[in-house]
């Protein structure tokens, strides 16, 4: 390695990530909320997504058994909602009544979708795939609900922007800062 | 559905995401880099991460014959470069050359690291799987190498906030902003 560099052991060092709201559950008294970063989108057409869970997580056996669950988006105003769902358990407190959340059924699921997040995903789990300490569970997106007020009024065009969605690195929560710039700027003739 | 909101195709929704620019290539004539939105961690033992990747791109063949490949974090700096490797192909330009970035053998694993990039993770392939539109590159991650400017001179730690990684949400690059909290802020005590 060049001197400029140290290398480290190996480990989970991919930053910044998402950070998510996940809630799961068939019936009221079963509905559980997991904070979690370790999220993606593994392909577009169709579309799949994953969340990676320890197994001795409270939510891993409930979107084991009903194989569904919502992804919820965090915003600014979740973020300390977000990071207690992420330290608390499930198996010791119900968290949409001590957060005062609002659980409300999908469009397409049981799974309730948190109302105060600004973009709920619903996913249906196709694969469980064990990793080590984590199992992998890979999911199919069945619909996407996002609050009305994050569409312009007059295109109907999401703007995503108007959500305030937080990042997460390296155990740090992040609000999202000065645009750079969108996909293809590099390239783009000046007017 | 409630009325506050819409309920819109289903379709990847899932912000902010990371983005990346990902190197690859055995020797200095394969080389190339593709920037990548859809990677994430998988597991923390063994660190397991991926790479979701059109067939159809150019470095999809080159990573899928040589298994290993570097995802390289990307700055604030970076920004312009890691757009215009996602804008261009490998088929039809040299972009290292073309970028100036400066290719440096990995500690582990035969392909690239980039110089410039404050966080170069090695990883090598252990299974692609097929999901439709993009294939899934299940890899380990095999050895971290950050910026000796990252850590702290006093008590050596990796201080990853001095990288100014950028964001990705929804088509636009975004510096990260204000930082809310790090991990457990809302069940701290105050002193």
């Amino acid at each position: 390695m060049v001197s400029s560099k140290t290398t480290l052991k190996a480990g989970n060092m991919l930053n910044p990530t998402p950070v998510v709201m996940v809630s799961c559950g068939y019936s009221i008294d079963e509905y559980n909320i997991i904070t979690i970063a370790w999220t993606g989108t593994l392909c577009s057409e169709p579309p799949l997504c994953y969340i990676s869970i320890r197994p001795q997580r409270y939510s891993y056996k409930i979107i084991k058994e009903n194989r569904e669950f919502v992804i919820n988006l965090v915003n600014d105003k979740l973020s300390a909602y977000a990071d207690w769902c992420g330290v608390k358990t499930g198996a010791q407190v119900d968290k949409f009544e001590a957060t005062g959340l609002t659980p409300v059924r999908g469009s397409k699921i049981s799974a309730p979708l948190i109302l105060e997040s600004p973009v709920n995903i619903e996913c249906k789990v196709k694969e469980i795939i064990p990793l080590g300490s984590h199992d992998m569970f890979l999911s199919e997106i069945v619909a996407v609900d996002a609050d009305k007020s994050l569409f312009n009024p007059k295109t109907n065009a999401l703007e995503l922007k108007k959500a305030n969605l937080v990042s997460y690195s390296h155990g740090n929560y992040f609000n999202l800062g000065k645009l750079i710039g969108k996909f293809g700027f590099s390239v783009e003739k000046k007017k």
